[in-house]
């Protein structure tokens, strides 16, 4: 390894806005990059020397456990790094996505120390979920005046507001199965954002 | 500088799934990561020693574009490092997102070196796009069954089939007001489509 090459990666950890934490095979954090410091600062935390653990205690539990698991597999056994999966972890404000990878430990360790690469998503992920709850919302509300066309044509072909002309009842039995086509579709539509909030939320 | 700070930064860059690539100040890729080496492989490009151009010829002009802009301005004028927008940048396969970042150049050398840091975000990318396809195509198809209903109610009430009951007529002018209350929420899914389409393709 050369000594540019050295000054290099550190320059590089220093430049970047993504947040790199390392962390020893003891659970503490022995480094922390510039944009990482900046990140945990308005916590009132300093990562370096910090157990892992309090770091991410700023996080909701949720996406911390799927972390927490994740990082005991990396220290266990050592995937392909291609396979490292994204972790979404949140605070009250900030989406952050996490990808983790194992590091060689110093000479003499055995458990693999963690290097983790801390990403604010905030801005994509809001985007993404205005426009599915937006979806959700007018799908949600298509319903409404469908009931209530489904409900109207259906009297309308009982005869309950008067008797039909034939050509009365063939304009409204087309009418009805367009309705019926439209249902479907309001249906699917509906599927897709439950599909969604069971993911999201 | 710590010498083990230094082994520690060159071992993060080693272990990390994201792309790493340094551009000096005459264009020329002096470092890549492994993940760097592994993700142009597949396109027989080793990017250390190249032009950075070179690199980036294998992403569509678009985003290639947007980039060497943003590129030209990190080496001109040093922005606030929180403020680095992502940019996408797309093969015939995979979506990456960018982030660039000036770096300190080497002692008597004046214009900044670059750090740029490649994520591939292929999967989340095309899971957005398919759902924003599916809204698209749905919100089309619904158009079809309401253009017929809005018709026919329409020839209903105008006493084409035939004369209506007053009855009748109140709950055709109800189902109307529906109709007219789905057109307006069906437009809206459509709009979202639009601008979505806008900005993605």
């Amino acid at each position: 390894m050369e000594r540019t090459d050295l000054t290099l990666a550190q320059t590089v950890l220093n430049a970047i806005a993504d947040s790199i934490l390392v962390c020893d095979d003891g659970g503490g954090v022995v480094f922390a990059n510039p944009a990482a410091r900046r990140f945990f600062k308005p916590y009132n935390l300093s990562p370096e020397g910090q157990p892992l653990a309090a770091c991410l205690s700023i996080f909701k539990p949720e996406g911390r456990r799927e972390l927490q698991n994740h990082l005991r597999t990396l220290q266990t056994a050592l995937p392909d790094a291609a396979e490292q999966p994204e972790i979404i972890l949140e605070t009250e404000t900030q989406v952050i996505s996490v990808y983790a990878a194992a590091m060689p430990p110093p000479t003499g360790v055995r458990t693999p120390w963690l290097a983790l690469v801390l990403r604010d998503v905030t801005r994509p992920f809001q985007a993404t979920k205005s426009k599915s709850d937006f979806v959700s919302m007018v799908s949600h509300e298509l319903r409404t005046p469908m009931t209530s066309i489904k409900g109207y044509i259906s009297l309308l072909l009982q005869g309950v507001a008067g008797p039909l002309h034939p050509k009365q009842e063939i304009f409204l039995d087309i009418v009805q199965r367009n309705v019926d086509r439209m249902t479907t579709l309001i249906n699917d539509l509906l599927d897709v954002s439950r599909i969604e909030a069971g993911k999201i939320q």
